[in-house]
């Protein structure tokens, strides 16, 4: 079906995970789909292969100066047996947004989707198909030139692997504590927050395991100029309702442009709730909750689709958004988006890309 | 020497590089040091084996979230034939600062010393004696878990790897272009402008490669809060010498606390200048400029030592500082410098490491 990419079967398959006891990211399926990039020739030598250890330089420049970029997206088995893929063009545009702000070399997004649309292929008993399980699937590109100098690299990998996976939450869609971080800056604009590279994420992990220590499962960033705008919560994008009105933060060159985002937006819309795009902060949440306006509070993420808010911890002082319960517009955009993605509710947006 | 790290000889030694074409960082030695860090059991099994590639997993952390540090020292050559390192315990001090920050479990400057000492030793038939050359250490550490989840590896690699290199800079230590930067941000407080974390390196690059289309060699960083306040050159810190005064801006988080940059101002004020580290505008600059109080600028990093910056252009307003020559007070840190590193200058601070 996808017999234009050369395709190296793996002789030794490897015993399946426990499919109640997935995880996230913790095991791989039996292929990895790779393809080169050098200066001079541009992408080539597409193909699938058993998945296994790269053999890599220590001079990689990938491991000293971070010069990479990385997607995520799903694959589901819907019940009727197709494979469904959840908006891989998107991805796939987005994956040229980093590469640009990365200097990465630009690559063709219908052969990414239909490279991801073959590596899925290939693995197709991989996909699991308990209830709010997946197929995770990382594209990624990465400097391979084995030089110390801070430079574009003139060589890149592009790789998919894949990762079966369980519910990326250990509570489930169980409503979240997060911490209002004051201490630590995720992105500023000018830097690479829009972009989904190593070092945005390599940033944040002080932040995560500091409010982890005071019982919090994640961070709310606040901007790193002001200190006072709302940004992501944890690697989400993040919602608030207000009133009736949905809001969220405004896409100024610090946030990430998330996919589930924009599904979230999309369908809100559709479903006649005013949608506004603009900086918020956090003095008006906490506001809005003294006042009994703030009534949910959600991040949305692919690995997550809907994470309710429950607590937001700012400085010693919290407040229990929903009684800490789902709230009704979190929930229905969790089940939407969730049904869509695995067939049970109708793909009206055209969302869906069959393998 | 060095026997207690185990030591594996390579049996196919590789060929010399010729010494008057080395660049930077793209002949490697013929050996490398390995320590292996796994959670509960700490690092363990420092070696020194033959260069080569690493077999790594494609899941490995490193590729997706950056979790990494690196360090860089240079050794050289003295004409009595010792060889000598600079200041190593700073570096392996500072990689524990970084290592805080980007949440990798510490190590112990000793070991990491004796590391470095015993794979210089090696490989000392690498050391390049042409005028100019020495040998550059690059110790890193990076995330090695073959997982997806973003949280603290459980598991890394501290390596070293070496490399003959000629000049920093291919015009040697002429005074070169510098482009003020206004549209990117190099780091903000809060963020990783401190540690030397591969992801600092892979935002900056854009910056660089638009400022050296317009025909500059590297850009001057602005803060990301208010874009007045000088913060690095390049991957360098900076100097300015005004009405006799060196100035250099303040640590205040979002700057690295470089070696060459501490080891100046110890000079500068041996020598009797006032030295002040304090906040500096990009429009003081200007100004002093105006006023014929600019007398000198320059960067200082262990790559380059003293860089002199001998243009400055701001959105089109470029300045030409001391007639765009070398001025005294440059040319006398790099001569120090070089001079203490190489040998040929006393080493009375007592700076120098003997391998």
């Amino acid at each position: 079906m996808y017999s234009d990419f050369k395709i190296i079967k793996t002789t030794s398959p490897k015993s399946r995970p426990d499919q109640n006891n997935l995880g996230f990211g913790k095991y791989f399926t039996d292929h990895m789909f790779i393809m080169d990039y050098t200066e001079g020739k541009g992408w080539h030598d597409p193909r699938i292969v058993p998945y296994g250890p790269l053999p890599l330089e220590p001079s990689t420049m990938v491991l000293h100066y971070g010069q990479a970029i990385f997607e995520g997206l799903k694959a589901y088995k819907a019940k009727d047996g197709s494979i469904q893929l959840f908006r891989p063009y998107k991805n796939m545009e987005r994956i040229n947004i980093s590469n640009t702000r990365m200097c990465i070399p630009q690559i063709d997004p219908e052969t990414c989707v239909r490279a991801v649309k073959a590596i899925v292929d290939t693995d197709r008993d991989w996909i699991p198909t308990a209830e709010g399980t997946s197929l995770y699937i990382r594209p990624f590109i990465f400097a391979t030139d084995a030089y110390l100098g801070v430079k574009p690299s003139s060589t890149y990998k592009f790789m998919i692997i894949m990762s079966p996976v369980g519910a990326y939450y250990p509570q489930g869609i169980n409503p979240v504590k997060i911490y209002v971080e004051s201490k630590y800056v995720r992105a500023v604009k000018g830097g690479t927050g829009f972009a989904k590279t190593p070092g945005n994420y390599a940033s944040s992990i002080k932040a995560q395991m500091e409010a982890y220590e005071k019982g919090y499962i994640q961070v709310l960033w606040l901007d790193g100029i002001e200190r006072k705008y709302i940004e992501e919560v944890g690697s989400m994008n993040v919602f608030f309702k207000i009133n009736g009105e949905i809001i969220t933060p405004s896409l100024e060159g610090s946030i990430l442009a998330g996919i589930t985002r924009d599904s979230s937006i999309f369908l809100l819309k559709k479903w006649g709730y005013k949608v506004t795009e603009r900086r918020i902060s956090i003095d008006e949440i906490f506001t809005a909750h003294k006042n009994s306006a703030l009534e949910e509070a959600f991040g949305t993420g692919t690995a997550a689709v809907i994470s309710p808010i429950g607590e937001l911890n700012r400085d010693g002082n919290s407040i229990i958004i929903n009684n800490n319960e789902i709230g009704p517009t979190s929930m229905n955009l969790y089940n939407t988006i969730t049904g869509i993605q695995s067939g049970t509710v109708k793909d009206e947006a055209g969302w869906i890309e069959k393998v």
